[in-house]
């Protein structure tokens, strides 16, 4: 039973301290942010996510993860998020505890802290895979627990946080993650890649945390197409400068769609405009991809969205071999049963 | 791994298009509504549900599942539905993911559209098993679908909306399919049959249903007892009598009861009406079934009953072994488990 | 499928007629109340309690309930004992349905007896653990049931009622278990010990089941530390009395922690107090354990606490091996583990 070994190297990896080592595979402690991959590790992460993908098409009841118990403990809930991670655990003939309404229906509700929980859960579980509410709730779990944690998100959303390296990511590291290996998986390569990243840049944590992963790689151009209100902001753009990725800022969508690899649209999200619906409803028609779009994109270029969507890629654009979105989608299953059986089982 | 074989087969099934190919076994693709089920494709599904039966009795542990993965998609919450669905899948060896408020908690709640959300959904399971609050939901989620859909209820429920051949049936299939199999386990026989629907015959579409189905059999003789103000409607009493369905209508319940193989009844719905709780309270109190009703039934005959009931049937039935109403719920979970096994891995 | 004979052997345990008995192991049947166990029957179950211990640390993918699912029907929310039975099934292979808001959701809304309810989700699993917000509820099921039932907590809580013996414990018998199978795995005996009760003793039944239970052995010592306004009862006290075991009343906290093997602290519970939020903050405060109090504290002795905890224990103590409490919640997923296993397979 590898679990207890492998949680003995438990570590949160940290970019100038690479899990990674020549000649030894890494052992992966927790998932916590996207700060914690290297190019290396990422490249790792994807070859067993391929693996993944085979064993999800061909072998139906999978028994790799038999016997281990994951607990999806999650404060805030998110169907879609807790459906993929339970997917990935049973696709991998191990079992799974859930919960989804941690925050109402617990000991939290009673005062109990985060650690004191997270204690009384590792008794249950081999892994948890948690969602709070709070920034900096998975590490604090990660901290405290003997098992491996999986940060399904932590944080309000709504309001980015400093964190480090002055930048702010994702509340999840898991989005970025699978993005990025869509991109491998889509365009075969992720050196010297073209991609146009397109709608709410401000506040859409997920643009933010993929931009940052993809300076890890060479000659990458990346092109920012958003209305005013919600540009990307200076902290990622100072961020790719000092890497040397090339970016540029741009109002052409047209231009953009004819030379990326890669369109990458994002939802402009409602609840961060408030009480100026005015703006939003100005910002959400601005740049949407239709057909149009289509007709100047290169054969192999793809569309990319990490869902839901609303309106801002058009209904008709589903039906052709370039719209990418739910193979992404469910690529983010095969990223999730990787990491669920690295942390278990290692390689 | 015959999913994706059989998943090329699937046809929504049509009344004028039965399913079921003599010489052949019928592909089911979807279970939608009522109306695809023709007499030989019950018959086919019933010799399945007994098979069922002695594997649930005998054979704890049954492996015909194995490795396939529900996904109960619930955007209303229906906890007994949700339960026997999932006790189906896992008393054949299947895996179950579950989510019993999609409403609250989903992308739905950003807009996402029902099309997007099963796209995701479909990469994650084998098999859908949903419940909506709006009517054609399912029908829907079955075009967009690669994998099977199991209707669990689509529609408010409260409002019939007109749907084909000019009348509205239950908004799920599965009740009509469990009744109609539990008619045939309890008197061992279709044709030739009497049967008394007692109650809510306005607003219950359970029995609106069980009278649809029953006109596909021989010699069928149906009685309607319930209070005036919630009597069955002219659409089903036209379409008995055009497939040469006897039906009667009376007030004489003991009459019924006296004459009667099946004496179906159900729960008059506090919720139908309104601010009017005198004529609920006068309706509720009309026909009940009790000890006297028992008393002048045959010594083969039985009560049945959807579930919950309230107090129209009393207590005391219970221990007599006529009261076929529990019998009726269990029998709902062997079809669910033939319903199961025939859209994931066929005959 | 040694199930359904187990079940014909029902009965609810008293003290009484004692379930075990000489030469032959007991059957138990249901598991609603403390007083169902007797000193051999805790003993027998201790025994299996340690093999499960055994089992979860080094065979994973335990197979001894495959085949068999377990229904948790939660009519309240407690998801901490949900999750610890749902553990305990899933480490010894077994399945389970899940559904932790059926007051809410279930037909149990529309106004179905807790009977009929137990008919029929029984039909759907082999055993039942059930939380209800009414006091006997788990007895009413258990009558009706032929399954096995486990209470895991039935009654307001707030509001304890009398039940026998003239005497009311915990609304669970499952804590007061796991608390008298931790006293014995920490110190190695039970007879002659002496255990402190610090806190609430008014209002926490979790006190009141272990003192009744602690009345079973020989020569045990029971000392009760408590504000003014949250003193034992009466009732527990002329029991202890009645059964010859010795206790006594005293405000000196550091004088008990020097004597004692166990020092069990409890939450002060504020919904108790109403609007009298300073007779709260004046009793919450009075008996903190720190790490003054570890300082008297004998080497072999231990401090125990049902969980969630506030501050009444101080978070630096958590890392003394002294601090059990952490293993103690462990030890209720090797009693809850125990159970099931008696009461699907026998001995």
């Amino acid at each position: 039973f590898s679990l207890k070994n492998s949680v003995q190297c438990r570590a949160l990896e940290i970019e100038n301290k690479p899990s990674f080592t020549i000649g030894k595979k890494f052992q992966l402690g927790d998932v916590i942010e996207a700060q914690q991959f290297d190019r290396d590790t990422l490249s790792a992460i994807f070859d067993v996510a391929r693996e993944m993908e085979k064993i999800e098409k061909n072998s139906p009841g999978s028994q790799i993860l038999k016997g281990y118990l994951m607990a999806t403990l999650f404060y805030e809930p998110s169907t879609r998020t807790r459906l993929s991670f339970e997917s990935a655990m049973k696709r991998l003939g191990g079992e799974v505890l859930t919960t989804e309404n941690a925050r109402e229906f617990s000991s939290a509700a009673k005062g109990e802290t985060l650690e004191d929980s997270i204690r009384t859960v590792e008794g249950y579980s081999d892994i948890i895979v948690m969602r709070h509410f709070e920034s900096g709730s998975a590490k604090r779990a990660a901290a405290t627990a003997n098992i491996p944690i999986i940060n399904a998100g932590d944080g309000p959303g709504q309001h980015p946080t400093q964190l480090r390296e002055g930048i702010t990511l994702a509340f999840c590291p898991m989005q970025a993650l699978l993005d990025v290996y869509t991109i491998e998986r889509e365009i075969g390569k992720l050196d010297g890649i073209k991609v146009g990243l397109v709608g709410d840049l401000a506040n859409g944590r997920t643009v933010r945390s993929l931009a940052y992963l993809l300076a890890k790689y060479q000659d990458v151009k990346i092109y920012f197409v958003s209305p005013e209100v919600v540009k990307m902001k200076d902290d990622i753009k100072e961020y790719l400068t000092s890497k040397g990725v090339e970016w540029e800022e741009t109002s052409d969508l047209m231009e953009v769609a004819s030379k990326c690899d890669v369109l990458y649209q994002t939802r402009i999200q409602r609840e961060r405009f408030g009480e100026r619906i005015d703006l939003y409803e100005e910002a959400r028609g601005k740049y949407i991809m239709d057909r149009d779009i289509l007709g100047v994109m290169q054969k192999h270029a793809v569309v990319m969205h990490p869902l839901p969507r609303l309106d801002e890629i058009t209904v008709d654009v589903d039906a052709d071999p370039r719209a990418a979105y739910f193979r992404q989608a469910k690529n983010g299953l095969y990223i999730r049963m990787a990491l669920l059986k690295l942390l278990l089982v290692g390689w």
